[in-house]
């Protein structure tokens, strides 16, 4: 692999969580934001994630539990080599540099990680400007979860660079790294990027062609849409219907404690791009009414404290 | 719960299981069959029903894993208990009463689980006869995984006391009971029907109103579908889809596990309802063209040693 310096154009709550996975790994991070104010705005998240990786390290020393797979190779590690991977946090906290400048982000770029606002015009004006800085080596990757990587493709001015890698959220804990080409982009940057992934403590899913939504998104909504439908359709309740999924699949969690964590409100937004969820006689429609009570009554999810479920503050 | 005598009409896979099962926990049970022939063809499953329990308890006092929810109340269990578990499949086994006629499995039963053929006419025979027999009190229910109680409840004579009680295969070791009624069920039986599922070792599932596949199927159906949409169309592999729905559900299974159990023939039975499927162009054409070329090939899933994955037979 050639990728040595890495640039996350975007320091929401993904954009600076893959900055500081990929310092953390020994990577050369830059941050790029928009504006001044995006930069100080990002300083307190980095901050939090050092904390966050620290805390996380040292209850490794005790606790098995609390062993995530993006911080240490295995489970079983001594405490002087914990003690290393938390310098290793200090150091990747202090070794990220930050800019709003398109030309000193790109200069000598390897691989660009485009972790900016999921809106078309904001992506295409990115890329536009980046295009003229660019180096020819560099390798482009969108961190979209919501957009194709065609759509962009003529816009970056490097369609066979061009490509998708696709993180969930809280990445030292939740590893997956979908990884997804539009027609035109070539092996070598993909087969780049993949290793990539894997250098900084992800799993790769490799998809071979484009697909709204990858492949989790691609299980996930129609499983959780049927689960929504049971409930909405006054069938059985969250319980049951999550006791019934952890039951006859040994899995740890039912939809509707997935729908808590995933958040009612982009729950909600996901179900009204149906048209017929206007209608309030149609199973989604009576699904849409469903979330959209839940969120009026402040239940929007995990982070409320209470979703479907209640949860400890 | 008022609920002795039960009796069970069938003795195919799921039947025989059924009549086990509640002898095991100590009801009075009777079989029906509808010819000696089927009475004769029975007694081979439940000799190896016996095996399993008495195997599965045995292993039980040295194996943790081997532990099954519907063999004891708690994995905590002594070795004395267990051996007076295995005392009781084997008087389970010796205590199974055998019929084909109507009027001597009719009388005085409490409770008659139909677990016969998935036939409409089959069922409707059935209950019409049986209807001539029944004492007034008698609860019933079928275990039709792919029929509603409101079709037949007309024909059963007794709607108020006819529902759905749906059971998994193995199911002293898969507990869901998914209890469902149709409009017009009173509630007096299903809640006997609820406190027997549970006294005999199950985990009851309530449904609040009738629903095509209950809970599990409802959610299982399209879920799979959608995996295997991913793989027909050349978006992921198998082991990539699987990998990523287990690494961010935390799942043990991923679809294609799951189907290799569920069987490719099962699964194209299904795949073959949505008349999309004689369409080569279409995703369901390509779903079932996949899965025909497998089954072709005599890949049929865990039973026959290999489906998407391979087995050790």
């Amino acid at each position: 692999m050639n990728i040595k310096k890495v640039v996350v154009a975007g320091a929401g709550v993904l954009g600076s969580q893959i900055a500081f996975q990929s310092a953390y790994k020994g990577f050369d991070v830059i941050v790029w934001a928009r504006s001044e104010g995006s930069v100080e705005r990002a300083r307190p998240k980095f901050e939090r994630l050092l904390d966050i990786y620290e805390t996380t390290l040292e209850a490794m020393k005790t606790n098995p539990a609390a062993y995530c797979r993006g911080l240490a190779e295995s489970p079983q590690v001594s405490e002087e080599k914990i003690d290393s991977l938390k310098d290793a946090a200090k150091k990747a906290f202090e070794s990220l540099k930050f800019t709003t400048s398109y030309e000193e982000a790109a200069n000598d770029a390897d691989l660009v990680i485009e972790a900016i606002a999921e809106d078309p015009e904001q992506k295409i004006a990115f890329y536009t400007e980046l295009a003229h800085y660019l180096p020819e080596k560099t390798i482009l990757a969108t961190n979209s979860s919501t957009m194709l990587p065609s759509t962009f493709a003529e816009a970056t001015g490097r369609p066979e660079k061009y490509l998708a890698l696709h993180f969930a959220n809280e990445i030292w804990r939740n590893n997956t790294a979908e990884i997804m080409g539009h027609a035109g982009t070539a092996q070598q940057p993909y087969e780049e990027v993949v290793k990539f992934a894997d250098a900084i403590g992800m799993i790769p899913l490799c998809l071979k062609k484009e697909q709204p939504g990858y492949i989790l998104n691609s299980l996930l909504v129609p499983f959780l849409k049927s689960a929504q439908a049971l409930y909405a359709t006054g069938v059985a309740d969250p319980e049951t219907i999550d006791k019934t999924w952890m039951l006859a699949t040994g899995a740890p969690l039912g939809p509707f404690r997935i729908l808590d964590i995933v958040g009612l409100t982009t729950t909600y937004n996901i179900a009204i791009m149906d048209p017929l969820a206007a209608d309030p006689e149609t199973v989604q429609g009576k699904v849409a009414a469903m979330l959209k009570e839940r969120i009026g009554a402040g239940k929007t999810g995990v982070n409320a404290g209470e979703g479907f479920y209640r949860y400890e503050k």
